[in-house]
């Protein structure tokens, strides 16, 4: 059981994404706990303020400190489990799934989520973690606190169901998921390779394992080099990326 | 105005985040629309069945192919608008701010939401676009979806309304933004800078630039490369990462 607790001035909109699907069912099972926190409770002023203008200027609001320090260390204190607080910015560490295994490991998680155009630095003074999404801006930190929670979740163990697995998918071996087929076997001229209509499981596998690999060394090279290769493997990737450097050197002087 | 259909089968958990906020604002003045759909209007059995097992085994299930592809038809058909097809997969275009400001250009994008342990190969044909929003996994493309959508209409002019700017802010010029700080200038004994407070509006604009550049250089170094420096600000940044790299030397060697 792990205890997800959001602070956001839109706690609204957290509960529809966890309350379905996949996440909705593990809540129902007791495999996480989710609740959201309105801001504005932490204010003193009858407008609820929680943003203030910048100090030297600028375009925008800032999120002020003093509801973000009384929020967190209120949510804090109603749980006796030490809570890993997380702030979102494009400043943080990137979200792997590296990160999602060690945070499912945590027994409770407190985000604090910004808006407007950013906040008070002082208040990362509270952070556990900081965390970005990726190289872009976003209005709010809550999509990214539901990201979190989403690829956290699903690593828990039952929140898949006994159907499904968190292990055998894209990264969990350092490499792209090889391409997956379903019904029909023809579909509008499109035919699902043979080789997984031909029963032979060792067949099976090594066919998925070297589409994984050569998708991999095509879309996402950079992630081959933290991949777990065997040494023929490791040896049939750098012959291929030779060939392929070759291939550039033939075009270029075409 | 811009367009965006989202087909899942979780139609409901769109509505409480781009209803809310900055995006529920910017919808209500015509900025953007939204709509979702539920992947299971385009089943033909009376389970209303999206999924099936994989050819070749494996655990799981896979989104079939015809119910995203008479989707996606479906979908694209209702509006004379070109659609900007897109689907998410952990082998897609990192997303990125500069791939947010291409998407801002866009009349209509229409999103496949997948779910499940990965969809039928053969889908990735209708795409337009393979986004990756990074190197984790998600139970489903849903949060994917929202966090491209909220990217993208807060580049939206108007979106952010009259005293907010989508421009003064992080990676807009290749770096991360500078710290920010409003009242209290001492809160619990953290102090403000005192440049920010000192009204020198000529001093404010180059602690800020000077702070930007140090926390790039401090927690994002690869953002350097691309960013827009000018000749001086390239030599310091040339300066101080030589200093920094022998005092590595310098305590590896002690």
């Amino acid at each position: 059981m792990i205890c997800f607790d959001a602070i956001s001035v839109i706690p609204q909109v957290f509960e529809s994404y966890v309350s379905s699907s996949i996440l909705g069912r593990a809540r129902n099972r007791g495999i996480f706990e989710f609740y959201s926190y309105d801001l504005r409770i932490w204010t003193h002023d009858r407008h609820r303020t929680v943003d203030d203008a910048p100090f030297g200027g600028g375009q925008g609001m800032l999120m002020k400190p003093e509801p973000i320090f009384e929020a967190v260390e209120d949510v804090s204190a109603m749980d006796p489990r030490k809570p890993h607080v997380i702030f979102f910015s494009p400043c943080g560490t990137p979200f792997t799934q590296d990160l999602a295994q060690k945070l499912s490991h945590k027994e409770r998680i407190v985000f604090v989520c910004g808006r407007y155009e950013g906040m008070d630095e002082r208040v990362y003074t509270l952070a556990d973690e900081i965390i970005s999404l990726g190289d872009y801006v976003l209005t709010g930190g809550e999509l990214a606190a539901l990201t979190v929670t989403d690829a956290v979740v699903r690593l828990l163990p039952g929140a898949l169901g006994d159907s499904m697995s968190a292990q055998d998918e894209s990264f969990s071996q350092g490499l792209l998921e090889y391409e997956q087929y379903t019904r029909p076997a023809n579909y509008r001229g499109m035919e699902v390779p043979q080789v997984l209509l031909s029963g032979d499981h060792g067949a099976i596998a090594r066919w998925r394992r070297a589409n994984a690999l050569e998708r991999t060394l095509r879309m996402r090279p950079d992630l081959l080099e933290g991949a777990d290769l065997t040494a023929q493997e490791r040896a049939l990737v750098e012959s291929l990326t030779r060939s392929s450097k070759s291939d550039d050197q033939l075009t270029e002087e075409s």
